[in-house]
């Protein structure tokens, strides 16, 4: 319980709209677990929310070792996977060995996106950055040079998690584009 | 989602200690969260975990308006439950009504602590921070000159939830006070 209290120290590339700094991981973490929470009408039926929950309060947990990989930064996400995956045996090791391998499995099937529950939580994962981005008038994204192609690339999945969610997500880029808080 | 975020600014008595700064809201939601998941075996059998664990999510949601009463200062915490109903009834009021209702009465099932979930839920709350207290060398106990009975008094219903937890509890209280971290 002492070691995930280093994900308050892991910092992220978008800010809170709060006030005027980055977002850490833990903060992430309970932000996008209530997005399930509150918007689990808009998963596909059958999606277990309860998995949807859990997954998203572990999928961060590697990066208390491997560091926050901006979603912009191509270098920086190819190396990720193989910090994540020593993060994972280190961290995940540290329990009892069959929760350990259990929510381990949860982050994995987050990863690999297959199943409805990962798609649902890979897709608010997405929307939760865009909100504040788009509500910091896109500071993030003009600090680093990101264009609309790119937001609309990174997080054209959000549709595979959910068609209603994507369809607010793209007006809100074109809204972002159309207010100069993203380059065309 | 966008009101969420000013959980990020509502600040706690706490220290965390990846870095010397007060905890707040939002990484303290996280962090409670993940002990339901991670300490479920150390609930009464019985005890339904997921509900724990949506409980955990929304539980301070309320001091975003109210503001966090520490928890040793009386008269905060008898000015707090007005405040309180008060910023449930604007910020569940967000919500469409159904969904809102019923978030809210898991907020206060959770203050009420009758039910097994909400005890071992509460039980966390006071454990997480405890434990954050006890490893930054109890400085926020000694800059707000708490003692050792009113830190047993405060956390006494740890063992409403658990026993065991309880156990572990009063340990580090101890060992607290033997290392001065905490006045007598």
């Amino acid at each position: 319980m002492l070691e995930l209290d280093k994900a308050k120290g892991v910092l992220r590339r978008n800010l809170i709209t709060a006030e005027e700094r980055r977002e850490n991981d833990a903060e992430h973490g309970w932000h996008v677990t209530m997005f399930a929470l509150v918007l689990a009408d808009y998963a596909p039926p059958g999606t277990d929310i309860a998995r949807v929950i859990v997954m998203l309060l572990v999928h961060d947990i590697v990066e208390i070792d491997a560091g926050d990989a901006f979603v912009y930064d191509e270098e920086a996400k190819a190396r990720q996977p193989a910090l994540e995956r020593a993060a994972a045996d280190r961290i995940y090791g540290l329990l009892p060995a069959s929760q350990g391998h259990s929510l381990r499995a949860l982050w994995e099937e987050f990863e690999a996106r297959q199943t409805p529950e990962a798609r649902f939580a890979a897709a608010l994962d997405r929307l939760q950055p865009l909100l504040l981005n788009f509500h910091t008038q896109g500071q993030a994204w003009r600090q680093h040079g990101v264009t609309s192609a790119q937001v609309l690339q990174v997080n054209a999945h959000i549709a595979h998690g959910s068609e209603t969610l994507w369809a607010f997500a793209r007006n809100l880029i074109n809204e972002a584009v159309r207010l100069g808080y993203l380059n065309p």
